[in-house]
């Protein structure tokens, strides 16, 4: 006896990520019982982020113009790569950093049968020359494709003479070792620092 | 540095409920990475649902005709109330229920300035005598104000010969009586039944 227009907005919030059938049919409730206002704002705010956003042509950011304003207004000799453009803004979050971005769109994964020539690699080496590149920080997931990935790119770049860095990989701040996994616990004392 | 864009898209998710600013992020570069037609059918589904959903005048359930299915095809002669339209979709799930249901569109609550005028009990009598209705069952939730309701409601309704029924209180099927709440078990044992 469910409507088919309301399930119609429900099947809608259920294709967002992690969302079940109770959570999506919560916020169909929230939709149909607030203010037109609201609905018509929310309707419109995806309609206008779908067609107005799109990659940054140097550094492939989420960005409403060509080039995204990291590009435009950053040092470009220190570029910090990453997996994803939303990657680009965990890394903002590190106020310190005022360097630009390359977003490879994927890391190599031959269980998925994604190769070097499939993710912005080539992009990576043309920008090291045309914009003088000094250092690149390797920033893909600390996990096994995230680091074959890193080590990849590490190799190609060595020769061109320029300083290629992985970010450290080790304890968290604020966290516990009774809790830390073996894994990273092997790992932060293999990259132990002189104190 | 994150885009206005991408933020005005952001902070509508967040007006959903239970949406916080990370989870809100995350729905965003959904839509954004998402494909293009599926943002244009998430929009319209939010302005079809916000326009052609309105109340049944009958009952008050979600509908987008002037008397919802319920209304036009069930036994009108058992009503069963509940608070918010979005309860009769919970009772929906009991599939052996034929009868009809009536909306309050909230509960009296004395702390919220809410009497028997700000909900819709006017409505329920007008229903009782129109449409010959013999059994009013009283679901609204098993709370103070929900109780309080449902009491005041029956106290209206018996004068007119109407029997009145309030859903049973008791322990959850499939749960464990070591995690009942000592308010619940006592209301189970008060209305233990001979089996």
């Amino acid at each position: 006896m469910q409507n088919d227009v309301i399930e119609k907005l429900i099947e809608q919030f259920r294709s967002l990520p992690g969302v079940g059938y109770k959570t999506a049919q919560r916020y169909a409730f929230s939709i149909i019982e607030g203010k037109a206002e609201r609905a018509k704002r929310f309707a419109e705010a995806i309609t206008e982020a779908k067609s107005k956003i799109g990659f940054c042509k140097v550094c492939g950011n989420f960005t409403d113009q060509d080039v995204c304003n990291i590009c435009r207004t950053r040092n470009r000799k220190i570029v910090c790569v990453v997996k994803e453009p939303k990657d680009i803004l965990s890394m903002e979050k590190v106020k310190t950093y005022n360097g630009v971005y390359h977003v490879l769109f994927g890391t190599i994964s031959p269980l998925e049968h994604r190769g070097p020539d499939d993710i912005k690699i080539k992009e990576l080496l043309a920008r090291i020359s045309s914009d003088g590149v000094e250092e690149v920080i390797m920033a893909t997931n600390p996990d096994v494709e995230g680091d074959a990935t890193a080590m990849y790119i590490a190799k190609l770049l060595r020769p061109l003479g320029v300083k290629v860095t992985r970010i450290a990989q080790g304890v968290s701040m604020g966290s516990d070792l009774e809790y830390a996994d073996e894994v990273t616990l092997s790992k932060a004392l293999e990259d132990r620092r002189q104190i």
